[in-house]
């Protein structure tokens, strides 16, 4: 990681930033941490080489370690992960949805269209860098984007969010579970790639997807009797708890900010976030009352 | 059900309506349909007799039929379902949050505390009467009503929606694994009362409710490419996939209505609703290659 970290510093650099911003955003690029030192955020370069440095060390960052520690070692690329592809499929199929849909009555400058795909990267990614408004994406824009928050990036990457393996795991369970009302007596076994998947893998998958629903209906709830409005409520408790950073809306948009908020709401998202990071469940398990008495 | 929707009639009857009205709401009420001869549904009558009618058949209508069958040959209340007791656990818990939220502020009036019980036990049994307009219930309202909209009622009732035994299993899902998790050498089973629950069970349980998420990002991302905004979108395609009626926001809530849509958006919801009604599975094996090679 300080490898690929000081590459992106360099990518940076080269790109045009002053040493002491190419550092800053360097460190919170491939750790997908979103940290800027601007308040536009990338936005604030206007330049569209920045954007593309972003957007490669952020996918870089949403991968999962072992690619690239496999690349170090074997010197080929490895046979490829499914979530890899997957990841990467979702990325370029949002790309392309989102700009078709921008283009389709007027054609956009290329800046613009960098900044779809910077901005698409960056939620799935969970860095949450802004550049421009989404919320300004007609009406596709906030919904498809609320989706994406979800996402997060693979297994082993520094990304927060659900995760992509867990979402191929739910796949397949639905794509059996067709197989087996269409065919009644045959066995389908749910496969990862070209890989059996484990009974413990598949139950810790499901087990954390309803911590999460758990969790976000807990925390919109919460933020919705402090008096957040529906969307700022809803979006504002996905955001916090898949690690990503901008919500939908207006006030907590990613031309907005956190800072109106009340202490109580800030305290909630707090314990959302750190939530979301620990991934859940062991968290929860600290508030059994088997885990005290122990 | 004659026997209840019969019940119904006479108590809409003796209540104060007229014998046309007391018939069509009877057939809906149990039915659990929702369908008003009147614009502002069960509002315009303005008694709160009319809607504890209204709420003790809704009520009916959403627990399972065996229930009633049992009670009718053994004459006695049998041992309670567990989803029964959940049910009205969080009709309980849905109207004391929504009273004592609304009273905060100043004391309400009988009447309008009704209307808060009779709208959720409409949205929980997905029978879609309203009286009063929900968005209006400070900022908890709205937030409140989407997650009930998912709810559903029990299996085996005239209910749509998610329904609360698949949300036992996922709460047991999460009970046990967290139990797993700390004791890592003990063998936690899922349990639906006193009952083990099958895995085929569990299996379906997971897979339908993947399928209702996966057909609302579809059908709500449609509908937002479209051109309708976030709230709309998204509690549009939840209301049609649970059966329920009403959305969230200012065009589809309680007070609006879907007559201002575009005829492309209501095919979409129109789709979304015969999905939801045949609980998404059996009908989409039908778009499934498999299913027409056979």
């Amino acid at each position: 990681y300080v490898i690929l970290s000081l590459a992106c510093v360099v990518a940076y650099l080269f790109v045009g930033l002053i040493p002491f911003d190419a550092l800053t955003h360097g460190m919170t690029t491939v750790a997908t941490g979103g940290f800027s030192t601007h308040d536009e955020s990338l936005g604030y370069y206007d330049s569209y080489a920045v954007l593309w440095v972003a957007i490669l060390f952020m996918i870089v960052g949403g991968l999962p370690f072992s690619v690239f520690v496999a690349i170090f070692f074997t010197r080929n690329i490895p046979k490829l992960d499914p979530q890899v592809l997957t990841f990467l499929l979702i990325i370029f199929f949002s790309c392309t949805l989102l700009i078709l849909y921008q283009n389709g009555g007027q054609t956009k400058s290329i800046y613009a269209n960098t900044e779809y795909i910077f901005n698409v990267v960056s939620i799935v990614t969970t860095t949450g860098y802004s550049s421009g408004d989404f919320m300004n994406y007609g009406s596709l824009g906030p919904v498809m984007f609320f989706f994406l928050i979800f996402i997060g990036g693979c297994a082993g990457s520094t990304a927060g969010g659900i995760k992509v393996y867990r979402f191929i795991v739910l796949g397949q369970v639905i794509k059996t579970s067709l197989r087996q009302l269409i065919y009644s007596k045959g066995v389908f076994l749910l496969r990862y790639g070209n890989k059996l998947v484990d009974q413990d893998i598949y139950r810790s998958t499901v087990t954390m997807i309803c911590c999460f629903f758990a969790c976000l209906i807990l925390v919109t709830l919460s933020l919705a009797f402090c008096g957040l409005d529906f969307i700022t409520a809803l979006s504002g408790a996905t955001t916090a708890l898949a690690n990503v950073g901008p919500g939908i809306g207006e006030i907590i948009g990613p031309s907005g900010s956190f800072k109106s908020l009340d202490d109580i709401e800030k305290y909630i998202l707090i314990l959302a976030m750190i939530l979301g990071r620990l991934e859940l469940l062991v968290a929860m398990a600290f508030f059994l009352p088997i885990f005290w008495k122990q």
